[in-house]
């Protein structure tokens, strides 16, 4: 349960680590779209492993297949259903990890919740699935194209580390030049030496993705309990390792007083804006017309060398653990590349809801 | 479009500041469960304004009538309709707000999407509407504490200062003894003044507010979509001023290394905990016994005296506010009750969901 | 649970026969549609029983009040409640009903499921809680007579009795002229003293109501799982005594030939037309641009002062009753208003799902 | 949009007759289930055509391949993607359709709806897409079958032709023994004979399939919008062909008295029974124990060799068709699995969301 998200621009996901295949289906889209394998390929090959020494080695070919929705080049307003097949997930063995609980990995409460659960490479609590997550951003955000909405995430932080990039051309540019991803140059490279210090230490780290969309128009997000904020955090939060969201301002807003960072208004050329942007776009639910902003925190890879106390669920015993393979000494790098879809997915949903984009046909 | 939450334990709100009542709908209470209006009413007063220097001196009575879904005491399945009258909603002069958003207030937005929008008290958007999230949360609490599950929320820090208690039922004890809601009561004294002195200034100031729930089972949350966290972070954000959420431990993952920070597992008389939980009670989308803690960012009351840049919409021309009248000068104290509320709301929906309290009949 | 119908023009019903009130939340009315008491009474005037010797002689007030929603006398985007109250529902005793179900009454259901049921009148049960889809339907008329879309629903059987109507503004004006709610005016004196003869006899008698909708345009109703015909086919089943729904032909289907019913296409003025409607103006479950034509089949009301055999619950053991009070002898004249406004609910939800109505504002 | 169904048990569909592949994701079917492919299998080998005299001649392999949602020969909780690759779906040329709406076809709804249309044998609107339906179903009827639940569906009407069969046991064993899947033999017979005179002429027959559930707990359904009888209309409407949906006596209630159709109350072996079933096993929306019975109205394949008036969209002039092909001159016999696997999947939700099935874990 719990496997499909959006009112209108809907995205079912399946599949797990080991399994046959990864994929998603994706209901809503408008008839129309000229889509092609390619555009999806293009941004699972952002997220593919093994391109830089940040992360992980293991090797995924990742080639996606469309099963169905398209006709002649283009949507026709049918389902549409992208797979990836696994090829790499043969032999290692996990069943060290059979009624062994990884500490802060997921897999207690999946064994504690449905009895049944696969260990092989965390089955479908691995970030393997977020495939599906790609899959369906690189359609919406072919879709936001045709109103001219842009996406854009970079890592801004990891460890101590921060980026100090902030226009949006510079980091859409950036972040395809270093394995960080980050749209920073300089501090993208002090990040990646902390990333590999923490990899020999068979250790990982945390960090922070931040993701822009400009072009959104005033108007989307609906009160009370369908804002647009909410929706963002709920998708950001369910990416796996997410364990906070921000919008604008986020948490600085504690230490603020309202004369310090309120929006003024102002008027350029006859359209409304604000003078600063420290509510991220959204106030009071509803996007502003300003640049949408989130940021999520993405807690190190909890799988690490290093030994932890753990249990055996079998036999009710303690155990020691050192998890050995090939696993993302930070997970940032790849993660920017969900968040932006998870981002695409909300805001498509939302242009559809909102009446910006017709629900059946591109053409109307 | 958009005013209700949950799937099988569900919330639909409705209202506005200046209408004829605002309230809540609550679907998916199962029957059998003893409920008075004096429960809802007890937690109501706890929103309610005008109790202190730190709120709006504004005094609103705040009744509740219960109109359907109880019989001889009990709820019987059926829809609960909480219902509070609007009385103290007259005479102010709105009028100058008419075509004028005040800075970081949703009336621009509000103003863009429906055309036709309610200036008085802000309409909807007006803080006053989380009275239904209150009647909603007052009945989830209720029904989560037959399971034993207890919940507490707490200002941990205003500005600067931070509070320093964590220990759930000094918290508790504590949060009803001050006006600030804070379990510290030397941080609730300091962070009094500084309430109050922001106020003097005609200025406001922002927040932490954080949440804890004790007794929630391990297996809530349905990955992918519907995880746990994600549903605390949807209805969390979907607060009035809320610009952040965090999850345990939140964005300090973000300079943390996996050694420092997972959670390791122990066993004690035969049940299994962490020894530490900076994961806040959710890995991997799904609540692992622990306790569910849950932070919010809660921005200054946007409303001051301060004067601020804005515009006449009809004109397009520029102008100046300075909004006077009885506002909160911090959210977080009164905003303590409906985190609360809607962290009840949410683990009520899925503690039905994954089996653990019985959809239609308590008894059973 | 399941107190909610629609996904964006969506329907929140509250209350029972001897609550306090009955009512219903609308959420997702776009702003700007002018909206009066005055057209929701009207529609539930026609609903009121007592106002000829075909209904219950039980007086009903049903004032209609709404709550929300309304900003200087239109909608406002924002929910709308509209909320009668219980007036006229005191006194009898119903204690002889507590354990003891009725024969063909909905209570053995709700007893097993909710442990705790309200016997009185039939509780949540009841017919009167259709008051709250008159509510709803009124709006929803109100907002597709925007679009030129128009609605009416007939009596066309009554036990063997047919009516022989079909021209829709000779039903429109018909209906209103009788006491049964038929448009063949020479068929409604013969049904009416059927359904006279019935009482007399403490018995009563099923029927058939016919809703024709005019207006639609082609393109409603989403394959496969919310089509059109589907989407009214539950609102529909999910009317108080309704057995059976069908769409155009209907059952007349089984005993056909494609080469008989198929309804052929033909040009006129460059619109495309069918030259018959078997289809009833719905096929593959989207919408063909045709009137929308629907039948249920409306049991006779359960409740008769006829002898029947039942059982006592509690004493487990076989008794018989004889249900006294003023019931309908026919449910058909008063349920045509409710499928009336349920088959419009369930347009207007259509009509903003697919594009025809803005979802927020009447008035792009 | 719209290619979803289900609360807790869902299903989406996707796929097109000669796209890729035809399938479902189940997401929500609980942990612990066995399932192999072939217990699909042999649910999809009962709608393959080409088996018989009274359906389409065309081969279809229709081999479904399990993509997910198992481990170790169980279901594990997450969702179950299943899928079938179109294989003979090639070479002929059904260019001539192209803007060419075919009477009493979904294709000129949909060439409305969404610009871009597959003609290709029907595209999404094609029958073949049912095999999703087929899918889901085959699982939850594996999953009813864990609490006894067992369904069968019968054709009892082609033509004037009726079936006379009642018995459970009898029908499910016959059904298996003729070509019409009928549960009367002798009737079947008669239904063959009518199916072939009828393909013999280049037309097409309608007809009546029923479906019988039992074994059906008391209490499930959830008034007033998700009502078992509303569920159940609405999934039986949404399948091709179908323009009437009946819950026991169906639209003989019209021509009925109380007296003669309320199903009375007896108590044997200390459990409640009705001593009639007019009422279908449903009362006020909820199941009252007693066997579910449903029937559907199939209208003939509206493609037949017959000549048929239709227009040129494009060139926007009248045109005759005779549409040539492999088509079933009678749909109902295939029909019948897609009835059943309909049935099975609104019970199996509402087996979840009532409590009578653990939604995670059969084991629990």
């Amino acid at each position: 349960m719990g496997n499909t998200i959006g009112k209108m621009f809907s995205v079912t996901s399946f599949g797990s680590s080991h399994g046959k295949a990864v994929g998603a289906v994706i209901d809503g889209c408008p008839a129309n779209l000229e889509l092609s394998p390619e555009d999806i390929q293009k941004e699972l090959d952002k997220r593919k492993p093994g391109t830089s020494g940040v992360t992980t080695p293991r090797k995924e070919e990742d080639k996606v297949q469309i099963l169905s929705g398209i006709f002649e080049g283009k949507t026709d307003g049918t389902p549409i259903t992208g797979i990836v097949y696994n090829n790499n997930q043969h032999s290692k063995d996990y069943s060290m990890f059979k009624n062994t609980p990884r500490p802060s990995h997921g897999d207690y409460g999946w064994m504690s919740k449905y009895g049944n659960y696969d260990y092989n490479g965390g089955g479908r609590g691995s970030g393997r699935i977020t495939i599906g997550h790609v899959i369906a951003g690189a359609i919406a955000k072919k879709l936001l194209k045709t109103k001219n909405i842009e996406i854009v995430s970079q890592v801004v932080q990891i460890g101590d580390i921060m980026a100090h990039s902030n226009d949006f051309d510079t980091v859409k540019e950036n972040v395809e030049k270093n394995s960080v991803r980050c749209g920073d140059l300089e501090a993208a490279k002090a990040m990646e030496e902390l990333i590999l210090a923490k990899k020999q230490e068979g250790d990982s780290i945390g960090g922070i993705v931040e993701t822009v969309a400009v072009g959104v128009p005033a108007g989307l997000g609906e009160p009370v309990f369908e804002r647009l904020d909410g929706d963002l955090a709920r998708i950001l939060m369910n990416i796996n390792a997410v364990k906070g969201v921000e919008i604008g301002f986020g948490f600085d807003v504690a230490t603020s007083s309202a004369s310090e960072i309120n929006d003024e208004y102002y008027i350029e050329d006859n359209e409304i804006y604000t003078s600063t942007n420290s509510s991220g776009g959204i106030i009071g639910g509803i996007s502003n017309g300003m640049p949408i902003i989130s940021r999520i925190a993405v807690k190190p890879t909890p799988s690490i060398s290093k030994c932890q106390k753990t249990v055996n669920l079998e036999k009710m015993e303690a155990k020691e653990i050192s998890i050995q393979g090939r696993h993302d000494p930070c997970i940032c790098p790849r993660a920017t590349i969900v968040a932006q879809s998870s981002v695409a997915i909300v805001l498509a949903d939302h242009m559809i809801r909102s009446g910006y984009i017709h629900p059946s046909n591109l053409e109307i």
